[in-house]
């Protein structure tokens, strides 16, 4: 294996970590499970999305199934989830960073696969975006919660725009590796920028702020 | 492309629209959402039913997703709504119209997408009434709704009477076009009887009737 | 087709029939639906184990949707418990013991598909138990429930020891009926000792006992 393809696989492994701790954490908050519904959520937050984008994409088994090292490192974050929950909640921000740099990894991984194998521009930006925030989804659908990314927070419109930038690089005549760089950087930063000054995407005319209260 | 095939096309494209209009109407109404949500939602309505279908037809990538005139048709949709949300719901009638205009396009070209790979029978009704309900059916689980085909309203069991019309009529000896048109014609004028005179699919013995309050 | 084939096939549309009329009785109970809702929420609890696990294996179209006998079996058993829902109420023990049949039943023929298409061991486990409680974990985010399998019981935690025992015995050279049915039989003893004595699996350090009211 080149050290391209390592640098890549250990990114997308410390995403996959990243995203296993979050989902079993924001399932820890919101619903009261045990133990294998705590790792489960932390495992489909982590893997979800990757499986979304290899069935759209015609390559099953799933990459993210198949390969043991992803399940091993998403049952892992799982698990520490579940002991170290109560200590974990202090460290909010490390975790929102970490989740924001998987969003990005996973975006901009997905928005690359789907062009390797031929699929057009729009596709790809909408599998990168879908890799990014499909296990999420998943996970809070699993927990009854109107999937966050649906109704607050800039979160979708980062992975789109990441995964748009890998895209239209690509089409320029970019290398694949600082294309991919160049996508996760743009979607980091504007997640964070969003995180930190609670941007919105639009409401609907007339509405009121969506998440203003209990949606 | 022969003239048939344009024909169908264009119908199975104003299906679409018609289902990413209604199901981000629908998603408007029920839960404060952004813009991206509503388009989400909307493309999800359109798109969903189609992609559940591919799957179980191992016809993989979905052709709705990996044909940009689809998501280029479902995105439109979703806007629409979300620009024109407010000024939209006063046309009710012609949303409905449509939107049973896009269940019998949708569950004829499931069945006989499912006949013409080799399934049976009884798998492509199952798969036409899948591919008609499917997009609606994953709105409704995304906003915390229970699915409104398990409990009110004649809408599955047009969408398997039509189904149910194109496979008897092919199995007959018709031709593929007219099958099609007479399966659609069949479930269009049951789910718009339904419509208008408020009919409901049987409820359990002794139960009260579903939908009658919330479910 | 062999005698020890048809032995298989007979007790998987026994897992089947069992997972449909409990699927259907949960709906029944949980929700208000018409015909359409509980035949297809028993439908879907049946076969939808089976379905997730040929998307994951790359086993497409699915095996329970592509064999009419397993769609026969499904639909009858949601038709009746449709029917006589009122009445089988009361045979909650043996519909307990038929279900927690289907689950060995579904767990071990998952993990031994798995193991057959070439999955790993871990893969294979996660496979066995996704079979056994996909189903089941579909139906409940249809009817807008927490899937039970998160947080109550011990029903996840059996489906994965049956797994890990066919996977285990096949590894040390067991042929693949006697390890088939010794799996079956630890899962089945698991879950039913679980029933019996209320067992629930552990749940996050310092939380309230999942489960010990509305979650």
């Amino acid at each position: 294996m080149t050290t391209e393809a390592n640098a890549l696989l250990v990114l997308d492994l410390i995403g996959t970590f990243a995203f296993a701790l979050n989902g079993a954490l924001t399932a820890l908050r919101t619903a009261r499970l045990d133990i294998v519904g705590i790792v489960t959520l932390g495992m489909i937050t982590a893997l979800g999305g990757g499986i979304v984008r290899d069935v759209l994409l015609d390559s099953l088994p799933p990459a993210t199934f198949s390969d043991w090292r992803y399940l091993a490192t998403a049952a892992g974050g799982g698990l520490i989830a579940f002991v170290a929950g109560r200590r974990l909640e202090r460290l909010n921000t490390p975790i929102t960073v970490l989740d924001a740099a998987g969003l990005s990894l996973f975006a901009v991984t997905g928005a690359g696969k789907a062009l390797q194998l031929g699929m057009g521009p729009a596709q790809a930006v909408i599998v990168g975006a879908i890799t990014g925030v499909g296990g999420g989804t998943l996970r809070d659908v699993l927990i009854r919660q109107i999937p966050t990314v649906l109704h607050s927070d800039l979160y979708a419109i980062p992975a789109l725009i990441g995964a748009g930038g890998i895209v239209v690089a690509t089409a320029l005549g970019a290398d694949h590796a600082p294309a991919a760089v160049g996508g996760a950087v743009l979607c980091f930063a504007i997640r964070m920028v969003g995180v930190r000054y609670h941007l919105n995407a639009p409401s609907p005319p007339g509405a009121p702020e969506p998440g203003a209260d209990d949606a």
